[in-house]
């Protein structure tokens, strides 16, 4: 269910990735990323939803503007979101972006910069510029992948990156994300690098999207979302003097992405648990989603796997308040392998096997079938523990 | 902010209440409630909005329909939800409701019953049945109000009842509700008597409808909502033979129902700090209301307030994830006295005092100026602390 991370984290061809600690965590952890491309790459991103947007999100926009999508590099920084703090902290970003365009003898619009950490604190762009030349030779080092996983790391207990190699080519993802995790949009930063073609810009966008919808848009931690949440995919520019655009390998990238969010869902905070909840039986995937999403938000639910009570009330009850049409009457739900509500009814003789499941299993699943049609979707979560409470309460976010 | 619950709660001409214990809770703690009108009276409900929906629903339902909304008794239980039990359930419940009619000499559709705990249980119907002779009797006793709502809690930590004399009557409001608590429908039990007319069927229920989105619409513990929540209106039946229907007492009533809501949000599950969610400056107060919901169930905002931190980020996020417009960049935030976040910047030297408040009040209050308008609107909720997750890890609702 859960796919280990790898250790060394190979990259598409024409991509190097690296981290280094330039001091915004203690203790020298890494704090500073890089994703660098040894020739402009096409980019497609998705940015939060949240009325709050982060410095990052204005500078990226504006840099994929000018520049046509083209990207060199990607800078990201943990620890400092850089958000609420006006037109300073744009002003900070683009700063940071020409400092590594001058490195990489690039146009200042083709390097982003992402930020991820507190809210409202000015973005220490000194400590930053002075680490530049360690991070691009960073990225030359053999464990600069999973440096670059570990740069990103927030609340993360640990660094998430997946990579996957296809005869076309190859497709690593990174991904960062533990609390304030909900879908709308991506709710966390992911990087996706493919050697792969990905088409123009069009076909390449309308791909990230549908992949964003079956990966991060699935997961769901605690129903928030932050201002900083972007997703980015770096492919090969596409020859514009060539018609046949290539289809996006949505496949491929939809299997990196869907492990990354089940990773992020696994580490969510305080977790004890990786739960996937699966509907069944809807009339469309998209009331599958619903329902699944309002499920996986539910704190009964969550708290109730986290005393590994399989609690069917719950789950039909959180069902219930979905705007989706279906009759309890005839729904069914299971948790792992013990079928504990029939047509309407408990089955208190499957809830032993129920509660074993989820005592036993690391990645636990629960579902329900809405007896309304054949469609079907995954939503990814975790239980909701104390530890949460204590993470969030002492945090400052 | 919070009034104090009267030790002997009167009650409105012509209404007696009580409260016995017939072993459902353990320790022969009080359990099943009566209410009981001398005369029949008119009654108006609101029920859960859940697809899943207890017994109760059905035969208060039908019993409505049957009488012409007239009322002579309702019978509440607790600790047994006696809900997902099937066509049993509802005949429990009838058999309740009938063995009360005969003890009342009225008809069997001119009583109610109400059933709030545990999903999935059959209701113990003979116990319920074979207290009712001392339950009628309790009714005389002088503590009975107080023992109603004593009967009726589930996880709450303390009865809820609030009685108000006016020169035209006096207005008394029961309820019950400490987890599971969110807007859409009632997300608890509430039951509001007067013997201050409220004018035909059609008034009435319009009034309840308004009095309901000004108090338990505004109050929300986790996001989850049951599937029995029910809020009754009894009021002395109009003389359909006069035509000038008396305007409800609306305000009289509001009264009683926000002190009721912001009691069951001060007693939400594992609170320490009853929360009033203060928006202001919307462009409607619909608007408002909806913004002040989603600040309300931010876990991180919750949380934030269980570590007495004044975090206007999360205040700012959880705004601007609502999907209503307004400028972070225009917007003022404020924890108690303290105004943390001014203009779309933050202001840490005002941060102390916010910290202040929330350490120091047990009833806080948190805000955002959304710079749209002049509509405004409260929204009541608590802290989320780890004793939330303790009690509903280990807890089967």
């Amino acid at each position: 269910m859960l796919e280990p991370i790898p250790e060394a984290v190979e990259m598409p061809r024409g991509f190097r990735a690296g981290g280094v600690g330039c001091g915004l965590k203690a203790d020298g952890e890494l704090d500073l990323g890089l994703l660098v491309a040894e020739e402009p790459v096409a980019a497609n991103a998705l940015f939060t939803q949240n009325r709050l947007v982060g410095a990052h999100v204005t500078v990226c926009r504006r840099h994929l503007a000018t520049s046509g999508g083209r990207v060199r590099a990607v800078l990201v920084n943990s620890k400092n979101a850089n958000c609420a703090t006006g037109e300073t902290g744009v002003q900070d970003a683009v700063a940071c972006c020409a400092a590594l365009a001058q490195r990489l003898d690039c146009p200042t619009e083709q390097v982003l910069m992402v930020s991820t950490g507190v809210i409202g604190a000015p973005l220490p762009r000194q400590r930053i510029l002075d680490h530049l030349d360690a991070l691009v030779a960073a990225t030359t080092e053999p464990n600069g992948g999973i440096d670059f996983a570990r740069a990103i790391m927030t609340t993360d207990t640990y660094p998430k990156a997946i990579s996957h190699a296809h005869d076309a080519g190859r497709v690593t993802g990174f991904a960062k994300g533990s609390g304030m995790i909900h879908p709308d949009l991506a709710t966390m930063l992911a990087f996706y690098l493919t050697d792969q073609p990905c088409g123009d810009q069009a076909t390449a966008q309308h791909a990230l999207t549908e992949i964003n919808d079956r990966s991060m848009q699935r997961v769901t931690v605690d129903g928030d979302t932050s201002p900083n949440d972007t997703v980015l995919l770096l492919h090969p520019a596409a020859d514009p003097a060539r018609s046949d655009a290539a289809p996006a390998p949505v496949a491929n990238l939809t299997e990196v992405a869907q492990a990354l969010a089940r990773h992020i869902a696994a580490d969510g905070e305080g977790a004890s648990r990786l739960v996937t909840v699966e509907v069944r039986g809807a009339a469309s995937e998209r009331d599958a989603m619903i329902v699944g999403r309002v499920i996986a938000t539910s704190p009964l639910v969550k708290t109730a796997i986290a005393g590994r009570d399989p609690n069917w009330g719950r789950i039909v009850s959180a069902a219930g308040r979905a705007d989706i049409a279906f009759d309890p009457g005839a729904a069914r739900v299971w948790v792992g392998p013990a079928e504990v509500f029939r047509h309407g009814r408990p089955a208190p003789e499957a809830e032993p096997r129920g509660a074993e499941h989820l005592q036993n299993e690391r990645a636990v699943r629960i579902g329900i079938d809405l007896g309304m049609g054949s469609a079907a979707a995954d939503v990814w979560t975790c239980d909701l523990t104390a530890d949460y409470i204590h993470i969030n309460a002492d945090y400052r976010t």
